[in-house]
């Protein structure tokens, strides 16, 4: 199964389009990025996903589980497509999506870009990876990733661009030990691009995975990001792609350890209905708050691959409230809210 | 248990308070009412909440279950409580909420109040019963209920009030018969209130309980009204209170014979799992759409009480696509769509 044409298509169109003048100007300014600059991008999104696929079918496979993810290749009549991969009913994994997509749009309404108002008018594609894994064991944690870059061209004018992303871990019986490593990895990646870069995307991570109608964090945070480009940190486009490939690897040199640890660890069928009625959080969260949800909730997206997010099975209580000095008490009074992890 | 007294001490400062020649040219006036008739509206809505709740549990016995609906009480900071009755784990009810509530507002913010600009300012009262029910059985339909009574109030001022309400159905394995049954309910109560009451407030319901982002009705709707009050339909209040019996009676004339046909039916796993995949869209339009459930959200409602209405269990899967000729697929292809049922 391949890539959907349309977006290779739209890419060539506009190498023909551009002025060659521009283009050999752009070359020589870093923070522009040229097509081949974007198609790299897109070449390592791609491979990214394929890597992710099957480092997680390995820890199924580690599990005795035999499922594998399924690709699902989807194109948009506005413009490009993607391919959606999914892992169903797994021994390991109770459910898994990796998505690639990669968008054009041809002219961007004004309300799409409320904090970008120089942007409407423009052509633009947006092109990323976006993940969610729900393993059956309630011992591993749920984990979501997500890497994507936006460019928005008009004729004659320099290209605006940025990057955004990031990685969360939702435990339901956290260990500490992985909730440090956890975030050993974010700051360890984010180290070459600065000091502040860690403190400040762990924070933005906190308070954006936030329930306000519980004051709950959706689980022990890690790394978000957007709008990151020369502008705003002073990083060139490479740095910008440096730092995505970071993040990329960074959730898997974060989660695999993770599932190795604890995958096999056994479990009670309580503690199943406590995963079960978590994932209701999960689930008000990325209903209620997630702005890429409720986006293409509301901008007619594919609805498929926006819910695929959604636990494979999740359940609510009236008033479940566990004692003090249980497991499932820790979870919500000390896990569940910001911390320093790398200084307790 | 009693309910909270809050409510009941501001009710009688209210009467202390009033201007007793105002009391009585409102008394003179049927379109607004007194104190009295709001306490009269209360102790409907109280004793309705006990009714339902007797009316599904007899239908708990009927099926074996032993569950029972256990009250709990609650009070508000801000001035009034309710009582949340809440039935789980049964044999024929796997989970139920009837809510009552009597809720207290100082000072009306101009933010809550964009449909009716007039009341800002205003002190107000909202009060209630709500119910959801999500039965074991897929056979049965979930089943969802409101009535309520919104006042507001200013010294030397006539009030301002209205009420709201209504009830849907939401089938997994619908039957013609329980469709038809089901508006005749809503046809016959409306009838003596005027031609126009059952298609305006059955389309009303059609409008309401859709889910844009699937291009799906919730359920077979039913009806679904607001804002009626002597303005909107020339309807004094003893006559919109009559018509709030109505509508709380034709739930029970609703759902109860329903629940009588088909809760003995046998089902398959697959049929249960069909029931969770379509609970998930209970949850999505609960959580995306459902400006009662979004409100409470918003404003720091009681979120235990707000998110009762969530199902017991739910499910998703991705691109789950039924097959033509199928049970399943006649759901969304022929009953999930707005229709005529009494006209077929």
């Amino acid at each position: 199964m391949s890539i959907p044409d349309t977006a290779n298509t739209n890419i060539d169109q506009n190498v023909i389009d551009k002025n060659v003048a521009q283009a050999q100007a752009d070359a020589a300014n870093p923070a522009i990025p040229n097509d081949n600059d974007i198609a790299r991008v897109r070449a390592f999104l791609v491979d990214l996903q394929a890597r992710i696929c099957q480092a997680l079918e390995a820890q199924e496979r580690k599990g005795g589980g035999t499922a594998t993810f399924v690709p699902d290749d989807w194109e948009r009549p506005e413009g490009g497509g993607g391919r959606s991969c999914i892992l169903a009913d797994g021994e390991v994994i109770e459910k898994a999506g990796v998505m690639f997509s990669h968008i054009h749009v041809h002219n961007l309404p004004a309300s799409a870009t409320a904090r970008h108002p120089n942007i409407a008018g423009r052509r633009a594609q947006a092109m990323g990876v976006s993940l969610v894994v729900h393993p059956k064991n309630p011992n591993v944690p749920t984990s979501h990733a997500n890497v994507r870059l936006f460019v928005a061209e008009a004729e004659g004018e320099d290209p605006i661009w940025w990057f955004g992303g990031g990685f969360d871990l939702t435990p339901f019986y956290p260990v500490l030990a992985d909730c440090v490593h956890w975030h050993q990895v974010c700051h360890d990646l984010c180290a070459p691009f600065g000091d502040t870069v860690y403190p400040d995307f762990k924070q933005w991570c906190d308070e954006y995975f936030h329930l306000r109608h519980r004051d709950e964090q959706r689980g022990i945070g890690g790394l978000f990001y957007d709008d990151v480009n020369f502008e705003s940190r002073g990083w060139d486009f490479e740095r910008c792609f440096d730092f995505m490939k970071a993040v990329s690897n960074g959730y898997l040199d974060g989660i695999l350890p993770i599932f190795e640890r604890r995958q096999d660890t056994p479990f009670t069928d309580e503690q199943r209905q406590f995963q079960l009625y978590r994932r209701g959080r999960y689930v008000e969260y990325n209903l209620v708050y997630d702005r890429g949800t409720l986006f293409g909730l509301q901008s007619n997206g594919r609805i498929e691959s926006i819910l695929v997010s959604m636990p494979p099975l999740a359940s609510w209580h009236y008033r479940f409230e566990p004692s003090p000095g249980t497991a499932e008490f820790e979870l919500t009074d000390y896990y569940l809210k910001p911390r320093d992890w790398l200084n307790l």
